[in-house]
């Protein structure tokens, strides 16, 4: 119980059943995508609502609103990552994750392309960038990823990038479904996800490779599943909230923004 | 953008009425009660449902699971808190709270009190203190407040504290209700609450002394203000996870504890 950490990473790192023996590298995947295919956020009903069409401009314009926290997050996160790294040739590669959302100048990268998305759903730069009016819940989860690359091993810190391997079949889905639902919403405002159909992939296969390469022991491969089943709570308790709070029972928390209210700083 | 932490702390810390003049005493105790009168969990639709005998006894198996981890971090919190006080005086004040939650043998305390409430519910104590079957939003929330009071200023960190002003209105509500409404609740169970009747006004009163003696400057006094409204952000999006899962609509995410199911080790 030294921890908070520690008190509760029993729950996210290791299931009994990954105690056993090693598995070989097709086993390991396999065990890898099986947690994919049942904790990706792809499950979530508030998935299906939104790219199913489902979902009124204000319950999209709070997602977006939301997740523009995790997109400002993402390059902090992969910083405190490379941070971790002692060998420049991991650096140089993992580097590559900052260029491609932070841009190679102002008006450039994932972030920049997030916000033309939220432009398009009518909130002012100014009130998304300050992050008032999101989510406690999308706060503490985006949080609670940087604090686990930070204070767990570079490989679990490694691993917990690895829902990349699932995002492809995400954003697919997503942007057909959205672009075939929405009036609203342009191929133009979701340049972000083409970006990330390449991106994505090329990603998360260094990082299965790196895990797969690292991972030698049962109990290190017990922590690299652990690693992803937690970055699956990030992206499913993140819809949880959203869900909540905006379509059933509707109910946002003291402080959240509330569908017609404020979209400006 | 240095850290994520302070990527999101606008939204939590100062609103824009608070960067004006200093409040005297009886004004900033009046604004800091009047966070809680709008946003602590009191308010919270499952509370109402708890004290007012209308959840059935999984749903309040699920509230005390999910407490317990809140429970168990208290004193990794206060311990956080006394780790950075250089006044022994203060220290020795502070400390008091790990002897209220941890006891002073094996089998007495706060947390203890706790685990006889899970214990009448049906759960092994190994299952509960294992966290296994918590909600992840749970977990985020109890770590991110555990990194506040690490990560902030001190006085950040003791003003963390004070939603323990409001905390006798809840415990006589939670306690009168739940005696009242539920075969399998007794005030056995509920010796928990007796303590923090007298522990929690204690505490209390020591923390609004010390935050009205520290912020000595409108921004020190938005700081304060920011994070109770933290405080209170970290207790109702626990009530908001535990009403998506188990109430309404009852959608617990993959992993986490359902109806009926497991209890023991």
């Amino acid at each position: 119980m030294s921890s908070a950490v520690t008190v509760f990473a029993a729950s996210s790192s290791i299931a009994p059943a990954e105690t056993g023996r090693l598995l070989n590298p097709d086993e390991f995947e396999a065990a890898l995508r099986a947690i994919g295919a049942s904790r990706y956020h792809n499950l979530h009903p508030f998935h299906r609502l939104l790219h199913g069409g489902r979902l009124n401009q204000d319950q999209v314009r709070a997602w977006a609103l939301n997740r523009y926290c995790y997109q400002a997050m993402i390059p902090i996160k992969d910083a405190s990552i490379v941070a971790r790294m002692e060998d420049a040739s991991l650096r140089r590669i993992w580097r590559q994750r900052l260029v491609d959302h932070d841009g190679e100048a102002e008006g450039d990268g994932g972030i920049e392309r997030w916000l033309k998305l939220t432009d398009s759903l009518g909130f002012s730069r100014a009130y998304v960038v300050a992050a008032r009016g999101i989510l406690p819940a999308t706060r503490f989860a985006v949080e609670a990823y940087v604090h686990f690359v930070r204070e767990r091993s570079l490989l679990e810190a490694i691993a917990s990038s690895l829902t990349e391997l699932f995002a492809p079949i995400i954003i697919s889905e997503r942007v057909a479904g959205m672009l075939a639902a929405y009036d609203f919403v342009s191929k133009d405002t979701l340049t972000y996800f083409d970006k990330r159909m390449t991106q994505a992939p090329r990603d998360a296969e260094f990082a299965l490779a790196y895990v797969t390469a690292h991972a030698v022991t049962p109990s290190l491969q017990a922590q690299v599943l652990g690693a992803l089943r937690f970055k699956c709570d990030v992206l499913w308790s993140q819809l949880d909230a959203l869900h909540h709070a905006y379509v059933d029972p509707g109910l946002p928390p003291p402080g959240a923004w509330t569908p017609g209210g404020e979209t400006t700083a």
